[in-house]
């Protein structure tokens, strides 16, 4: 059975439960936004189920949920962030509205977090920018479970990109996706419904291709989508968020002394762009024209639609949530 | 056979044949240099194998070889170039400076090119900047020849993708990349030589797929890369280089007016970035401890290494160039 509950409320109860986990204010509020959103939209895999994680991650004390990220403003459009251990999430919230300035000063701005943890998906943070008029590309790198092509050992995060641009007759075109094939979720389906991984998914312990989803987990690793040029985006995602920002690449951290943690103490890169700069009419009107060609060729769904399809019904209805999981959430209190 | 020329004097040849074609000084001399790196450097299918395309498209008075660009400065990072229907490459050389002023002021900057012909590789283009230090990201569209994920119409370029990072202990790591899944070169190869086309390469001209390399020469089309992903990604560098830039997407031209006319009237978009603005220490450092973990995962070669080892043996003996070749460039002398 599944229980329907507004988004606000959603909001505030996930609030509490990342206070009560020793979350700040701002951490809380921004964490318990982003959960919601993507429990709202139906994208669940970053929704509520990501509850444990977090709390176990801060309980540990491998994170730090009360930190107060740090803004060096170090150029006209460049922005640097020390996370200063915390969360990602919250640490582009506190730039943003300096972020949103030097986009419109200059045409183009960066934002680079570091010593920051994300651990969500990539679509929330880049939506809203989209929503004010901006094209939004992020970058961030994670936890060590993809193997270079041609190799054996993994080695990048499942490293994901996130781009967002606004519409004239929609809601902003806006997707999010891995360097890995797949996502890691998928594998453990996998395992847990016993059957095979299409090839080209996942290698074993020995970096042998299978189809194995248990030889994936136990000491295997995930391949980059698309053969070597997905394992080129990956290790772009490496530069571009890590080494850029001044963060940890995917396989530098050591979690393994704060028994519990889970979240990835990387980095991430961040472009906006003021679209009004570039051209002499309206990028919006001229998404409309690229959008209405992919669909005569043959493309129904754009991505992202599923979420917005997602969003209106619980605007309407409420956000679904399985009994079971609502009781967990509300036994945090 | 296959004679030997020194870079300098293929330069100088290519630049005479160039001129003779109708290009005016400038515009000779920055083809002239980015075909003779393609050929020094072994990317044979960007070298003097394009002359022909190159001088039928100016003969056919699709593109203008004497266009000069007007660059407009329209914010402090943002550049804007009209490549007034000429080349992109010297539009992209008369912005140099100035698109390097602005990032290192800015931190970041991006250079919009519209209303020109991108007939070569990206790499020739992004390298040179991390060669000064920064980072450069490169997105290119061009001729409708991909279907869309889950379509069955070309509509996407093969719209590449180009990234350069600058290196300690090396050449700039450097990457170019098509959306699509192969070249259409290597299409035109297969059909050559009488063999099938691996799965997911084309379709045919109903949209389905197929490993018969006529049929996808023949009305059919190529499919992008890594499925759902790659498709995203032809699919952001419309927006990034047509809609944003103020050019044409992929699907909108039509040379069919000029017989002859092979070059994309598009658009293209660089961003250029300043890592020294990023983190505390140098890059180019980390990027090294990067490089030494992807050795030590097992991928033994990087993006661009071929291209490297070719350019040093040029360097000594020449670069290597067949009889028939030669003596087809000379005829146009």
């Amino acid at each position: 059975m599944t229980v329907r509950i507004s988004f606000a409320e959603l909001i505030s109860l996930l609030d509490r439960i990342f206070r009560n986990g020793g979350c700040s204010g701002p951490v809380a509020a921004a964490l318990a936004h982003n959960m919601a959103e993507a429990e709202r939209d139906g994208a669940t895999s970053h929704g509520i189920f990501r509850m444990a994680g977090y709390l176990s991650s801060l309980k540990s004390g491998w994170v730090d949920g009360r930190a107060e990220p740090r803004i060096e403003d170090v150029a006209p459009g460049f922005l640097r962030v020390d996370g200063a251990n915390g969360f990602a999430v919250p640490a582009l919230v506190a730039a943003t509205e300096q972020f949103i300035a030097k986009a419109r000063a200059n045409g183009i701005a960066l934002c680079a977090i570091r010593n920051s943890h994300h651990f969500s998906a990539l679509w929330p943070d880049v939506e809203p920018f989209a929503r004010k008029g901006f094209i939004a590309i992020e970058m961030v790198n994670s936890n060590a479970a993809v193997v270079p092509f041609g190799g054996h050992k993994k080695l990048y995060g499942t490293n994901p990109l996130g781009f967002a641009a606004p519409r004239r007759g929609g809601e902003p075109l806006v997707f999010d996706q891995a360097s890995s094939a797949v996502a890691l979720g998928e594998v453990l389906i996998a395992a847990r419904e016993g059957h095979a991984l299409e090839p080209g998914i996942g290698v074993d312990r020995e970096g042998k291709p299978t189809t194995d989803p248990n030889a994936v987990l136990e000491g295997g690793a995930l391949l980059p989508f698309g053969g070597y040029k997905g394992s080129s985006m990956a290790m772009m995602m490496e530069i571009m968020a890590a080494a850029l920002a001044g963060g940890n690449f995917s396989f530098e951290y050591d979690f393994s002394t704060h028994p519990g943690a889970v979240t990835p103490r990387t980095a991430q890169t961040m472009i906006l762009i003021d679209p009004s700069r570039g051209a002499s009419y309206e990028l919006a009107d001229r998404i409309e024209v690229l959008i209405a060609e992919m669909h005569a060729a043959g493309q129904d769904r754009l991505p992202g639609d599923r979420r917005y399809a997602n969003r209106r019904a619980a605007e309407v209805e409420g956000v679904p949530i399985p009994d079971a999981e609502m009781a967990a959430l509300r036994a945090l209190l």
